[in-house]
């Protein structure tokens, strides 16, 4: 994996130390590399995520291995490795790898001689202009960012300090960047907002005059749009998560360390909270709120104001454990109608009795009726 | 909000006569800016979209609002402002917008030394074509279009008046763009469509010999994607808007004056009339019709030819109505199912309960006919 | 349709031979185009679908059609005209279609002096590179290649022969892409997935230190994004066919031969076996498994795993004919709402009988009792 990198070399107790981790076995080796547990080498770092993949342990030949806590009354048939247990064993792996792995050493090359920059605009030092990209009139742009291959960092945009613009993303006109945000390629900032009124039979375009408030720390994936509000500014709020595909409309404001994974998308207008979550592929209509904490569920549509604290499901959205019942109630409901169609047969016959019944009772009054 | 941008100063006698407002107050201020009516100061435009934001008004700086005609008898509350009531507040404030930011005047830059145009190529006066757009062979481009950077026109496409490409969008080969139309970045017009035949267990692309044919007027958003016909042209009629990320697939006939919303997709050779909505991440399959004026809400996936001049919801669609009653009944299907049980006991015990009386009324006959 | 290309003339007889056609009529003719059956000329080769829309051959002016076999009992009606009988009409004529418009030729126009390629890249023999594209450093480009322009591929990737990467299209670090492949306009493969652990409130990116691989004879469409590994590859399989707007998240085995239609999403560490078919918006969860040979229909939300060999509807996704089952009973709810409360009442009024029999029996009873 880690082909012609130039990598460091770690020991067993080395790695101990910065995981904090409990070491079963001897832990007198090194590594200088790491890879899954299937193809790891004697000289490679690997992880078992969960008890159950521990079994893959034995045919490895990994010496040094990370696993979770809860496997250390197991690991009596694996001698000659040494264990490094963690609570999280994934991300102490991908720590170890990082350091194993130093991350590639960020080339200053400034700005492009085929890059277009504009006479007003101001770049910070160490910030690199990559080829094709294009960085319009009163464009700021603050200290060591990157603007990658073909971005276009449009007219009265302002950039922080340690931003990567990815290669082929467009920021429009005033957009506003803030410090140590990632854009990924081909997002699109701060376009015209899906905003129409209709006269005499033709769409009119509204005005948008706002723009698009990034704020410090946000990251955005690749092929994600945000429209520009009307008036205003459609603001994404510090510490954001936005994955690939995500869609945000006009006059959005979203709150504090969201996490939107990919192709949800949110109307025009709506809010949410801090840590508010939307899985994937889900939707949020215009005009509406979500509180803190809300977890809005994968595919989910929200139509309405949703209080935090919560998880919602379904279209409509519903608190996830009325959805849980609805959904189990429909998968029980073709059973349900045969017991009401058994039922409807059961009562007619238990009609058809007590007619019988009450006849039998009229006739015998009538007969004692009679007789007397 | 409006920066160091030169702004116009309009007076409220002025503004009333443009909208057509009834004036309730003095009117004797001008304004120099507009913003929301939290942020707005003496001198800057506000407006109130409906009667429960009144209050807002309250503790706003502004002095001249514009509001609904439904708050008239509810302004006595707000002494020494003056309002202009019209039927549709948001859309007069930023029409005043617009006039008090005058647009930014086009700038004519020509064709950029940083750009490619093939030598076959017409370009009409006063089109700009910007920085590191490519611009194919035999492409005939209108008068006074945006070309903006990074855009592709492949060979042998057609654009008419009026138009902007947005930066990064790719038009492929053969596309024909009407006048006055819009396609904001990142999108990609023209592509080969989705279209295979599996041969042997080998998926075999189809000939897409068509192109895509975008009318007058229309305007998309971005990071959209419209594929070209096998034969023949995928079409988007005159008028219709659609917004970022909306998928519209090979041969598909848009009719005129839609409005698609984000993150909705339209399958193969499907088509829709005049005045048609799907709403955000609403699908239709592939090779059905819209009916003119069909409303496809949020989500719906419609399978198969729809009748215009309705709603539809949910997947497979259905009439909204139809689909407000299902839902209705889902949400009480897990009460309804205990109800079932109810029955099914209440049955139970009446059964037993007539078994009993048929076995004393035999037992009764039999008594009286041994007495007999 | 053709424009000003140079075309071929095929005879009649000679397309019934290349398509193995059954002959209905003279024969007697020549094509040099194509086009839509309402469209066509006399000298246009036209088809018909399907039996239903043979109707229009009436009104045509085509000589020459294809048809499919179904149809040989009714051509009586259509004399004049030679129609040749395949097995799939469409197909056969987009073959013929193919041959009448030859392929426009390969253009070579080598590396453009308006491209930035590193000077440590290997660019094979007939590989086009177009302007405004970028190639970094230590990357390896096969022969035949098209890197259209504005295309970003990134220090480190290695692509094979015969591969076209569309126009601003971005192939982040290290990416490996085989031979045949397609990558269409816009698209984004190996940016860093959306992995991140919480730590104090703040959600800390996890080291992404793999890459994409997308194996032989893969076909990608337009603003397509495939993140990257964190370890190792996410793997796409060699013949498989991706559409418009898909999401392949971190981690994920796609098989071969898959069909991934547009604006799906499968999100992190999930796979798919060989020939998996996921229909239009169609949703998967982390870290499932869907069998060779499943079909996901238009927008399932699979939240577990799936045996292949069949088909899922539904969110959450169930077999088939289970959903259709469930959709049919909730189309008929309200209905069994209704005979619910019928039951009720009917309940109601023979347990009122019930009580009346017992009372009137053990009044009886009493009666004879004391008779007695």
């Amino acid at each position: 994996m880690t082909g012609t990198r130039i990598v460091n070399t770690l020991h067993a107790q080395e790695i101990a130390r910065i995981l904090d981790a409990t070491i079963i076995g001897t832990a007198d080796c090194s590594v200088s590399g790491a890879d899954f547990i299937e193809r790891a080498t004697a000289t490679q770092l690997a992880f078992v995520g969960c008890k159950r993949n521990l079994k893959r342990a034995s045919a490895s030949k990994a010496l040094l291995i990370i696993a979770p806590e809860t496997v250390r009354d197991y690991l009596d048939d694996y001698p000659g490795r040494t264990f490094l247990l963690v609570s999280e064993p994934e991300v102490a792996f991908l720590k170890i790898v990082g350091l194993i792995l130093p991350a590639r050493p960020r080339r200053s090359v400034g700005i492009s001689s085929q890059a277009v920059v504009a006479a007003s605009a101001s770049v910070g030092s160490k910030t690199n202009i990559h080829p094709f990209a294009t960085v319009g009139k009163d464009v700021v742009i603050g200290e060591c960012c990157e603007i990658e291959p073909g971005a276009v960092i449009g007219d009265g945009c302002t950039v922080g300090d340690d931003v990567r613009i990815g290669a082929n993303t467009v920021l429009y006109r005033e957009t506003v960047v803030g410090d140590r945000v990632t854009i990924d390629a081909g997002s699109v900032i701060g376009s015209a907002g899906f905003g129409y009124r209709t006269v005499n039979g033709r769409h009119d375009r509204l005005l948008h005059a706002g723009n698009v408030r990034i704020c410090d720390d946000v990251e955005i994936g690749a092929c994600t749009t945000i429209d520009r509000a009307k008036m205003g500014s459609t603001v994404i709020g510090t510490g954001t998560r936005i994955d690939n595909q995500v869609m945000i409309a006009h006059n959005c404001q979203i709150g504090e360390h969201n996490l939107l994974v990919s192709q949800s998308g949110i109307a025009g207008s709506s809010s949410t909270g801090a840590y508010v979550v939307c899985a994937g592929q889900a939707g949020v209509a215009d005009h509406v709120h979500l509180g803190d904490g809300a977890i809005v569920g994968a595919k989910t549509g929200i139509h309405r104001d949703m209080p935090g604290g919560q998880k919602y499901l379904g279209i409509p959205a519903r608190p996830a454990d009325q959805h849980a019942r609805e959904t189990m109630a429909l998968k029980r409901l073709p059973e349900m109608r045969s017991t009401v169609k058994d039922l409807q047969k059961q009562v007619a016959i238990l009609q058809e009795q007590m007619a019988r019944q009450i006849s039998a009772a009229d006739s015998r009054v009538g007969g004692q009726e009679k007789a007397a």
